[in-house]
């Protein structure tokens, strides 16, 4: 299977690109070569990585508006775990599916989840690339080791072509001591990413301090859970001692503005992660948080939180808030893409360079960022797949009227 | 005229409604009624007031993605001033004529402007409902009283059908006291609303209580400037006194959160003016510091900055959002829109409900205010005339192009 791009605004010059595989095969000039496909953006349609959400909840997008502007406490306990307890496997597939399309959509092609483990055969569905989280907590009994252990004997003999695993115990106050350090084994052993979510709230940190007499990244630091494989999602009330660690075992963290700005958890200590040479990705997280799962707004809301927070405009340039949605995101889970080069995996996007929020287009990385949303989106291609074709995706009207079938039972219940 | 709009959502039923000449003229259920035109919305689109924006400058939409990531200082007096000074007519009327569709395509029927008077009859022949600034600024020839005077004897006499005027001093530090007083004579003899920028910067208070040995909302009610007529940009840097003259005044305030991010200005103090009942609207500055001029992107920022400024998660909720962006704008410019009911003006949006940012749909305000950008906006009426039937504005692919045009003979010269 190959793809012949023709006449696309690479880097500001015009350039063909074919795709062999699943794999960038040539860049250049007026490629004359044979493709089973072959898309023409006219000189018209810039083309740029797919985007890399890493911290997400997918099939939470069955959600999206459920509960708002809501205490943290209530919005959590009263309304969505209730929701989550009546999920049944319908739902989620459901959920994932108008998830998938929502990041299709919006110019994403990379996802890092913590959820259900059946979202894996949604997501191959849909042709999207994803590391799902076998998902470890305490008190629910679908997340015990026992259970990951035999789901992923049963996974890791599949024949999957975009989706890939890692182990997530879901934070350290919902996982022990032991299944913490169960975990970090277990990703060792079977070389997996390792994917929680940390310091989203003060509370946590001093909970922590309470019950194990240290901060959390120290903690996880001590029981030997931090390396490169980590990615840690949310990292906002961290201390200056743990920057530093994190930047000694070169974990990643996981920039997440809409969510944490929505939910009043904090604001991450961007520049302190930039200055300690912290890899920093960036995630939407869940839509019931969110409620969008748009990345192009998600660098926007990035960029402007830090200016405002430092109360200096030359904050996290949008240069720098691209490439954390990127290239960051693709060295956090260690997958050769996030960029348009000879030889990386064919996750790309094209722009349709003629609407209004990239005019008069002095800047396209400025426009991406700060003028549009992710429905400037014209074409998504994901290892080697065409997903979407001038905004349209194979099967959205079902996913569309499914989803809503789905919430409304939920809700009914 | 009239237009006949069948089967669209308001308040969650299905309701029709007729449009007769500018304004509502029914609203009910299988109304079977003539009409010069017909919308159906076959139950799958909604239907709401257009959205109202308080605070722009509309040909800058000509400067987006110019200059981004600099300093205040450096931004304004290195970049955007000096492009300024080489603005042509044909300029302007391009790029307001950019500005316009933007604000088409993204749910705008109402804007409060501050530039050239020039604007004017591009707003006309665009059919958008704005409030046109007679711009007074010491600094330039074409911003001193004889030439307001000049150009409002010229305007009053035209015939327009959707712009009206203010009179626009530029602020308290580009316009001498002596103006000012000028001014707000001026804004009540010929019974027009007030539009000055407020309180941006730190540095415009400190400033101020230097020269004038008080603080700015102080020295603009010491003067007799303001009243109900009055609307002030920004008003980030305000003391509980200030805010409570502002009440007693009730004068309005408008909420400009992207720019105030971008630039890194401050946080407008949004639950002060709440519990000081005074009435706030919502505005997206111009594009060069914005950098657009979508206010469903600006009604999430404005939530959202509000919920982590004061870490709380109940802060500004959806519902006040909107409200601010649509109800309090009429009310501050002294126009009968904002709302869809009988008698209002016609300018009305309606929502096409298939689409992944309304889905699942529980509650559409959230959805409209946290998850959807100005791409939901499926149709536009303003002022009883269709201005946007399906994403499609009339002439859209000329503007684009020209705007490019004078923008690249702007950055040669």
């Amino acid at each position: 299977m190959s793809i012949l791009i023709k006449n696309v605004i690479l880097d500001g010059q015009k350039r063909d690109i074919l795709i062999k595989g699943n794999k960038i095969g040539k860049i250049g000039k007026n490629l004359n070569l044979k493709a089973d496909e072959k898309i023409d953006g006219k000189g018209e349609k810039a083309v740029l990585p797919g985007l890399i959400n890493c911290h997400c909840h997918s099939a939470m997008a069955l959600f999206r508006g459920y509960a708002d502007d809501l205490p943290l406490k209530e919005w959590l306990e009263e309304k969505i775990w209730p929701l989550e307890q009546k999920l049944t496997k319908e739902d989620v597939y459901w959920g994932t599916k108008l998830a998938c399309l929502e990041m299709i959509k919006t110019g994403t092609t990379f996802f890092n989840d913590m959820y259900w483990l059946e979202e894996a055969s949604v997501v191959e569905e849909m042709g999207l690339r994803a590391k799902i989280g076998l998902t470890l907590l305490d008190f629910l009994p679908m997340g015990d080791k026992e259970n990951i252990e035999k789901n992923w004997s049963i996974f890791k003999k599949k024949k999957l072509k975009t989706v890939s695993f890692s182990i997530a115990p879901h934070s350290i106050y919902t996982v022990s001591k032991e299944n913490l350090i169960w975990a970090k084994n277990f990703a060792k052993k079977n070389n997996l990413i390792l994917h929680i979510h940390l310091s989203e709230t003060e509370k946590e940190v001093k909970d922590c301090l309470k019950k194990y007499k240290m901060r959390p990244v120290e903690f996880l630091d001590k029981i030997g859970f931090l390396n490169e494989n980590c990615i840690l999602a949310h990292s906002i009330w961290l201390s200056e001692k743990e920057i530093k660690i994190l930047a000694k075992r070169k974990s990643s963290v996981v920039y997440c503005p809409c969510s944490n700005m929505k939910l009043a958890s904090g604001t991450f200590p961007y520049l302190k992660f930039k200055k300690a040479k912290v890899n920093v990705c960036l995630g939407t997280d869940g839509a019931a948080s969110n409620n969008n799962l748009d990345l192009f707004e998600e660098m926007k809301f990035a960029s402007l939180l830090q200016k405002i927070k430092e109360l200096n405009s030359t904050a996290a340039s949008s240069k720098e808030i691209f490439e954390i949605a990127t290239k960051n995101g693709a060295k956090a889970l260690r997958v050769n893409c996030g960029e348009v080069k000879v030889g990386k995996l064919a996750d790309l996007i094209l722009i349709d360079l003629n609407q209004v929020c990239l005019k008069p287009g002095y800047n396209l990385i400025s426009d991406l960022v700060y003028s549009c949303s992710g429905n400037c989106v014209s074409d998504v291609i994901c290892n080697g797949k065409i997903l979407m074709r001038e905004r349209k995706v194979k099967g959205e009207e079902k996913i569309l009227k499914e989803a809503t079938k789905r919430a409304k039972r939920l809700t009914r219940l």
